[in-house]
């Protein structure tokens, strides 16, 4: 039996498979901080212990992109080593806060599968979960990908596509037990805007941009312990169509997140990601720009203290945000991402409210 | 209102005025092992719990010029994002140590300001102060910066001018609470050289150097959450004269001081710096050395254990130090820096005595 | 007297002679998480607490090459500045797990010297160990180098060769007290395969891959405080045969046994290095294959729940392993490393059984 792994085909999975994924992580300071030094982020509740005792929190929790990248990156080995392309994400709830000393464990249930029409390769939808020490749920999320098949001639299975929600609706979105924004005080963000003044269709250019070297991506996805080929391996990509390594896209969402600061300072968390799309690939030299539209905003049950926004965020390389109307443009009359467009972001952020 | 903060313009500060700075950070083991990864240093209180705990510290503590470029770090943003040049510092006094787990925050107030003949900006002095989680003083400096007027045709302030100490004299000079040098052990450091065996006027050149890359320099200045553009965005500087981004001169002095371990390897922690001057940009794939002189030494008030050492490190790029006499050349009748020396650095160790 | 060190040449070195190097190092979350995000690693142990806990050990470990990285890191300073030649290592054995709070000291003895015919330089050969605080041993090692003679006139010192084991024995294999493998729980790794898995002469090709950059290598060789300058200066080094800066083969050990997870995933721990050789220099850029060969296994005296594998890794540059049939070539008539083979690393792993 052979002892290396190289992942799932399409016609190894199987409707309602349970894929158990290794290896557990203990998330550490050591994480956190290179966290800020790949991104630069500065969200305050990440970033200062007393803050978060402030509003009710154990203590500074973990970026919620940072436990995110880690548990998805378990999913890798097991669902997407042979991917075509990441299709989408669905259902991202971040259900409780990681703190460090927590260890992540992921699990994946197929949820659907469809084969193409190509007959040479098939979607497969999963819901991924990953929980704490406790066995507490921290991440739920429905992911699909296109996967190779191992041999065309096989037969295809039956398509059972999921529901997919357009969004994660204001009842299911998860608030950290015990936060509390009552007293939230602007001065220690040092900006003045919270959820009252925000408007639906507004749109915010976070102004400052990021250039990502290959380092950076590099170390960053290999602390998320995600091992896709395709950003590791020079030598295997220089025979690639794109002649060298691709950037992991979830690093690419950080880096706009981390933009985001700058007009979007008070989202002290992300409670969901309702979708993305990574619109063109990335690599190392790219800087990243970012501008947020404020999608829709809503009350959140019995809370005075908290309001959510829905944010569209673009993330935009070597290009300024300003130059761009729109992410999209019309080409040979369709309508289609501009080709400096990298990222199309639809979340849901908790801001504090005026109170 | 626009919700992205773009900084003030000179015409913003006002004499007296206080800035309030964001985002409070704990500081942790992670940022103290990424500042180690990041320069190579080697100082003994910063990397030894045992001995910090043999010198009567808590523990170790972080590295002076780590709690001081997260707490520069902070006052970017109200401070200098419209900066033109950042023109000195003075008066940089290390109050206490910085452990792990302390969390830091910085407010500034205004204590100059004088515009220049040109009009079109004018120079900021600023005193800023970091403390800890109990509201104590860890840092204490004052820093001028040439910024940009917003509106050319805006009237000028009174000019005042702050008094700068020329340095820190030996009475105001911080020693960490608790230290003790009486018993220090030259082995831990395989270095025998202490306070007395340095000589006013004594030039050391360190030999080794060490090339900064554009992933090390931008991991460094994220870490200190310090949002100057010019450091991160290749696609922004690819228009200005340096076509590429500028390193954070922070980033320099702190691995001029790792250099400085073979010569001042007991120098054990900076008590103040009395000014310093980044005479040349600096930039990825630089290789930089260092040599110091002692400027003068003193003893200290009621210590036996311990001296004070005047020191005036210079920075190097791509030249060995031993090359250069002097760091200053004649050019056309007027004393210059030589275009290799990017740091003239004058600070004051503490160093053990031979008790 | 001269304040800088530069290091021992040949003549300064005695038989017997103690060497006691600086500077004392405890390691840290930081240094863990900066080791998975330098290398990718993934082994259960150095990541999972709870896993460690249920194994029965204090917490998980730090990884047994990051201790033994920042070991050798010390001793650079007295052993091997001056080196012309890393020439080898034998009976490395890693004695005790290091935990998260662990201060790392190292010393070393001068245990053979031999000048070589040419008469200006000869080798070194030094016994190495690192205590943690306790005064414990946690690794010992023998390495020799071939050091520069300062004066190649000086007379020759007695020839002495020191015995080197061609491995480290079963009965020497040191075993973490408290390990306990006998409910090692498979789905933790994602991996099925045991000791009794393995057969001798087997071949494992690791398939997956991965670039070395210029920050990765150098902040890896920074964070373990190795100061050879070999590593850092672009500027020094462009002017050697090589023409830029060499990589720390210990970091590339790192990098091949971090790939050597596809194929080996529950080689929980390393025992021993027998020996192994830098067969070929690496340098940025370079993308890092591997494959493994069980040259022996043992069953370990009174234990049930666990065995030994002594591998053989090589690690390759730029080329898939599966086009190398062997790691060697005939070249005019003698066997040498195929020229893309840069590492034959013999060692001997933990691994659960079935039991």
């Amino acid at each position: 039996m052979s002892k290396q792994f190289q992942g799932n085909f399409f016609e190894d999975f199987r409707l309602g498979q349970t894929l158990r994924h290794g290896t557990p992580r203990t998330i550490t300071d050591g994480d956190a901080a290179l966290y800020i030094a790949l991104t630069g982020s500065r969200f305050l509740l990440h970033c200062a212990t007393p803050a978060a005792h402030a509003m009710g929190l154990r203590e500074k929790n973990v970026d919620d992109l940072l436990a995110f990248h880690v548990a998805f990156g378990k999913t890798v080995p097991e669902v997407s080593l042979n991917a075509v392309a990441n299709l989408g994400y669905a259902d991202v709830r971040f259900l409780r806060p990681v703190y460090v000393g927590d260890t992540l464990s992921a699990e994946s249930t197929v949820i659907g599968l469809k084969e193409n029409s190509s007959g040479r390769n098939g979607n497969v939808y999963v819901r991924s979960t990953a929980c704490n020490q406790y066995g507490e749920e921290v991440l739920s999320w429905i992911r699909w990908v296109m996967v190779h098949k191992r041999d065309p001639a096989s037969p295809a299975p039956e398509t059972v596509l999921p529901e997919l929600p357009d969004h994660v609706s204001v009842d299911r979105l998860p608030i950290p037990a015990g936060l509390d924004a009552a007293d939230f005080d602007t001065t220690l963000t040092a900006s003045p805007h919270l959820w009252e003044d925000y408007g639906v269709g507004e749109r915010i250019d976070h102004i400052n941009g990021m250039t990502v070297d290959e380092s950076d991506h590099t170390l960053a996805t290999k602390l998320y312990q995600n091992n896709a080929r395709v950003h590791f391996e020079a030598h295997m990509m220089s025979g690639s169509r794109f002649g060298r390594r691709l950037m992991y896209g979830g690093h690419v969402i950080s880096v706009c997140r981390a933009l985001s600061y700058n007009g979007l300072a008070n989202a002290i968390g992300i409670a969901a990601i309702n979708g993305g799309a990574h619109c063109n690939p990335s690599f190392a030299g790219d800087t990243f720009y970012a501008w947020s539209e404020i999608a829709d905003k809503w009350e959140l049950p019995g809370r005075a203290d908290l309001g959510a926004l829905r944010v569209r965020t673009y993330g935009v390389k070597n290009m300024d945000t300003r130059e761009l109307g729109s992410p999209k443009v019309e080409v040979e009359g369709k309508s289609r991402y501009h080709e400096s467009v990298v990222l199309d972001l639809d979340y849901t952020v908790l801001m504090p409210r005026r109170g």
